[in-house]
């Protein structure tokens, strides 16, 4: 099988165009098929307060009411998707920027909790797997953006990391699927405020014990989740790091390594 | 040879939400291979106002600074363009969306005017014909975004008429092409005021004098202009007429039909 590197960008390397510059010439220069997915950073946030649209969120997760996720189309979709693939193609790297509506990429359904109403927020049901495969086939590098749609007209603001996984997942039957969640961070870190205590490895084991002695806490929680969840569904590795040493990330000479034992 | 509609809709339908439920449901509708390129309506310049960005348009185009830029990608690419793909989606067309970046579907370069700087607006120099074949072949419906770039990074603002013209051109060696200019008139009309008098054919002959009586001003010049630049290179035929009318478009009951003789 041949190899396939699934990668989201976190946040706040998109909102600084020296890390995104330098993530992107990372991206560019790894050999081989890739999938890009990025989130949008605080320029939505920005964007909504400049239009007094105010914001709410639960648990780090936005409440995406129908202007929110007007601005969030145009932002993610639109102005952070299609700058990143005019960079790489500056980059000599033929990239495609799709959102989850765009050749019905990724499918999913208005989230539907018990007691807090998430607005237009998705979660994925289902990913083409067949146009993926069509396009990495003719060496172009997809650039997803975080808004997939209920096949019903409806777009929904959906998470990266999820996303980033759910592709992963459906392509380690056809792919090799390395995933990498890259962000302003070196690692897991034993020390959050220690950039050189990054946990070189954690194991399903070692990642309950993190857990209990709250080591590992808050948006990192959902990030391991994540990658454990890819692991069992077949991908081949996951590897949480630095945006900037992406190359070293792929090598093993940085960041946390995930493995399923 | 297979035959292609290539249509584009005009901004004062992307404005109005029941004439773009009414025009998606005739495009839904017809059958056989089709491209969708759109403009971007008021939409831009209301979310300019709203975010105190102040509009300079000289002879009907927009002069683009870099906010202005960022608010047509943000509005073309992002809201406008996924919308509709989401709604035909729904409608059960299965449609990509794309701008001039992805895939290097629209190169174009930065205008170099002798006496007004357009700021960031790009003319045509190249489509990715081999890209669109494949999307085509595989039963998928482009839809593009008036937003190209340079190849070196830069997008750029483009006029969504030239972008149909240069798309229709492109492919008119690959399929028998049609090009289809729908918008909020019922044709081009002998007298402005009245939707009755649509002037059913123009040929080349006919144009000089409907241009020299003044029966024929303003921005339907260009429009026309880009029909004849489409017919001398190859396009098939080319039709203005009422988007909601499409299929009678289509099929040569309204609008104005132009031929180069």
């Amino acid at each position: 099988m041949e190899s396939l590197l699934v990668i989201k960008i976190g946040g706040n390397i998109i909102d600084d165009d020296q890390k995104l510059a330098a993530f992107l010439d990372e991206f560019a220069s790894v050999a081989g098929r890739k999938i890009l997915v990025h989130g949008g950073g605080k320029l939505a946030t920005k964007l909504a307060a400049q239009l007094g649209v105010e914001q709410q969120m639960i648990d780090g997760r936005r409440i995406t009411d129908i202007e929110t996720l007007r601005i969030v189309t145009m932002v993610y979709a639109g102005y952070v998707n299609k700058n990143i693939v005019a960079s790489l193609q500056n980059l000599g790297i033929d990239a495609i920027g799709l959102c989850g509506a765009d050749g019905n990429l990724i499918k999913a359904h208005k989230r539907n909790h018990p007691t807090i109403d998430y607005g237009f927020v998705g979660d994925v049901d289902d990913i083409n797997v067949s146009l993926l495969q069509t396009l990495l086939e003719k060496n172009i590098s997809v650039v997803v953006a975080p808004i997939t749609h209920d096949a019903k007209g409806q777009l929904l603001n959906t998470n990266a990391d999820t996303i980033a996984q759910e592709i992963a997942k459906s392509l380690s039957k056809k792919y090799l699927v390395q995933l990498i969640y890259s962000f302003e961070k070196s690692g897991v870190l034993r020390n959050v405020e220690d950039e050189n205590s990054v946990i070189k490895q954690i194991d399903s084991t070692s990642y309950k014990k993190l857990k209990a002695d709250q080591t590992i806490f808050a948006g990192m929680i959902p990030k391991l989740d994540n990658a454990f969840t890819a692991l069992q569904s077949g991908v081949k590795k996951v590897i949480i790091g630095k945006a900037e040493e992406l190359k070293n990330l792929i090598e093993g000479y940085a960041g946390t390594t995930i493995i399923d034992e």
